[in-house]
């Protein structure tokens, strides 16, 4: 097996055995990040704690392996290194080694938590990535009008927060604008945990008003990313005829010249 | 009646008569499962016990003579015996049988359950199964997208369920991860129980950002969804007829000339 | 004024006199629907529970007169009486009447509420009817798919909260089938009141599933309307070319012959 | 500089200076928003009570010179008091002023929190116009439909918090026919607080109904804003060409000759 042959394996997703080692290293990492799980369960934790520790060493060694051997199988090394996967590469090992010199700290559980992000790349395997570069060239399309709707969001939490603080006040559970915007949100985005409820009439009346606010509101999101998705689909979908001078994909299928060289077309 | 009108009857579902067999089974299914429910219920179960106790026989009793009609006049029997429906209808009449044995088990209520699965059927009757295939090919031709887009909820789940496990702690209600992942997905999904909440103020910021997530998030399969059921509406609806004469394609499926050359169309 | 020209006004919504008549009601509808309802506040009730009674008789009269008129200006009386709003108008009066004879009766109450009905009027008014009859004509070409995905629905709630009332028993909250059933409601459709939660381990991931399944499921009916509601914007949207022989819609812009009967168009 | 140059610079978004203009002024509306929410908290008032009243004052100071250059910059002075904008700008810097005549007043804060909307300003900024007139522009063109969807669902709330009134009780929390219609709103739209319940089983099963039937609600506006966005796209988008030689129509916006009879387009 040459180096060439391995490198395929690693980085690409397009072969039987690049396939297999894509599902073995996604295994590993469902079984690291269990490990972590399990081991934020103090039952388990106290009668199993020494094999999680051994677990979680051999997991950080595998994970060790696999980084030097895609530095040393890169064509550009740097390039690996500081790319977004090289990063998580590498972040995803260090929290062990890092618990070595400041053991039983809080802040390591924080840094350990972003090994979870490497299950991101089971969207790399396979045929997943059209329909998540599909879905993700969706939402590109329409991240400006995501953006603004976010705008508005906050904006209405902004004057509903403050105004729910005003009327209900800190006696009923709102004791600062910050925990009336919390509320707010709480609120209008319908999840409503129930901890901090309005008791006045004039704040139950407010409270409603935000609430249909809210269930007009999902609307927003849910249309534009909609749009975009039939957009994106009709795209792909359209007979579309290749003009065979000049590669132009035209979207009528009536067209009897190429609407971009003017060749005309021989109909079949 | 012949064997061949018998099998008719009770396997086809577009004539009157295996209509009305239909409806009549359809019946006795909601009438056996109202009555498992009815017996759930403590007050009921002590009263009337001993009748549903002979109501559940009864119907048990039904089930199996339409099972045995039902093996008895399919042309492949082993093909409906391990048929979908032929596994339901068996595993609908088998807990009471069971239940001579090992008697007073809580294990049999949970197989019992499955006799609601029964249910389904109602989807085979009448006109609705068009609707139904047309509603499940959208959501099978949509379903690579919605296991991309349920790979990214649960790594949201997974990333911020611990962050809040590390925010919150044991003493907020956050006593393990798997806790705080349930926590997560009760907040992201609007639900929003309210038995554990955030208490700190940290922790109440990410849970904000985890709402206003869920809220935008919600927006995607919908996406997807809507889109598919779109496309196949349009599938059905602007199926072009090609003229043969100029071959221009005429986007009226009703027309009767071709819009182009004004030549009649066959219709077939 | 003639009769003719009164019931133009009393029955008609196309002239401002019409109109007017239509508000004003509006207005009584409103007024008296206010009236019911400050007088469940207790408070309110006993402090003006006079006026509200002498209100509430105003109101009924006044209906009672618009009843009669009504009847009086109807062509076909029969055909008044028994339809739909004939029958809203007498009940929205009689349960004053039946007041006076089973007193402070609770039933009445409840006959009463039905009063809230004739706001459905306000449908009827001005140019309101165009967007509701769109809006209703693309709910009526979705029935069958909605019914559907109500019978789904049901099916899951029937095995999650069967599954529920296994797992966590009553000792949980969960009493009974129906009452999981309720509890399965309250997940599956987001809503999350918190006062039955599931206890257990396996209670909290078998909702997670149901959570994220309502998360899921939620696409299906807004994917059914919303493509609906397309399908019917696109149908009065399209720059059609009306046909001056035979008045078919042309829906091909390009057409240069009807494609009903064939006959050419002249380009302008 | 000259007036007119400062005048662009001020009112316009489209150069470099003009923008920087607008971030410096967004960036003073973030800080005094920030300090007002942030003299909100106890603790932090308690013990920056003083700066956070001085700078509440600079930024008073600051708006205040910029709602005097804005007056000395339009050419027509009293349509820039009068607009949307004047009237925020002055309203923004009023509560303060009226915070030297009424001291420590509540009603002050309820003004204050209108400085909040200036943050819609931002919507102003740069190429997010666009984006958020084809919004409003979708929004406007479904405000009918929203109108008579918000209609029903009060009609809804209306019928259904009363019947709950009258099953539920006073004592089980529904005290009132608002107070049940604002339970019957938490619930409609799936926040569900839980701060009132259903205990009876009628109660349980009239609210499941509810919940099933805001779960089918939410579809509506939904359907009704996505088809409205999809429609302004396909406007912008398919700006269809037509051929001024043989009046074809061409769908494709980036032709240079016509798909029908090939004669080249000249791009203005």
């Amino acid at each position: 097996m040459t180096k060439q042959r391995l490198a395929d394996i690693v980085f690409e997703h397009n072969d039987s055995a690049s396939k297999r080692f894509d599902l073995v290293l996604l295994l590993f990492i469902l079984a690291s990040v269990s490990v972590a799980i399990f081991d934020s369960i103090p039952e388990l934790r106290q009668q199993y704690g020494k094999q999680f520790y051994i677990l979680e060493w051999t997991f950080t060694g595998i994970f060790l392996c696999e980084y030097i051997l895609r530095i040393w199988l890169s064509y550009n090394k740097r390039g690996y290194v500081f790319s977004f996967y090289g990063i998580i590469d590498i972040v995803a090992i260090l929290p062990s080694f890092l618990g070595l010199l400041v053991l039983n700290s809080q802040l390591l559980v924080v840094i350990r938590a972003l090994r979870f992000l490497r299950v991101l790349r089971i969207l790399k395997i396979g045929r997943f990535i059209k329909e998540s570069e599909q879905l993700s060239r969706a939402l590109k399309a329409s991240r400006i009008k995501i953006a603004v709707f976010l705008g508005i969001v906050v904006t209405i939490v902004l004057i509903m927060g403050t105004l729910m603080f005003i009327v209900e006040g800190p006696e009923n559970g709102f004791t600062s604008i910050p925990k009336s915007m919390y509320w707010a949100i709480v609120t209008l985005t319908t999840v409503g945990f129930g901890d901090i409820t309005p008791q006045t009439n004039l704040g139950q009346f407010i409270a409603s008003v935000i609430m249909l606010m809210g269930y007009g509101i999902i609307a927003i999101p849910t249309g534009i990313v909609t749009s975009e998705i039939t957009l994106q689909g009709r795209q792909n979908d359209t007979s579309q005829i290749k003009c065979s001078t000049c590669r132009y994909s035209n979207i009528d299928p009536n067209a009897n010249y190429c609407s971009a060289c003017g060749e005309p077309f021989l109909k079949q």
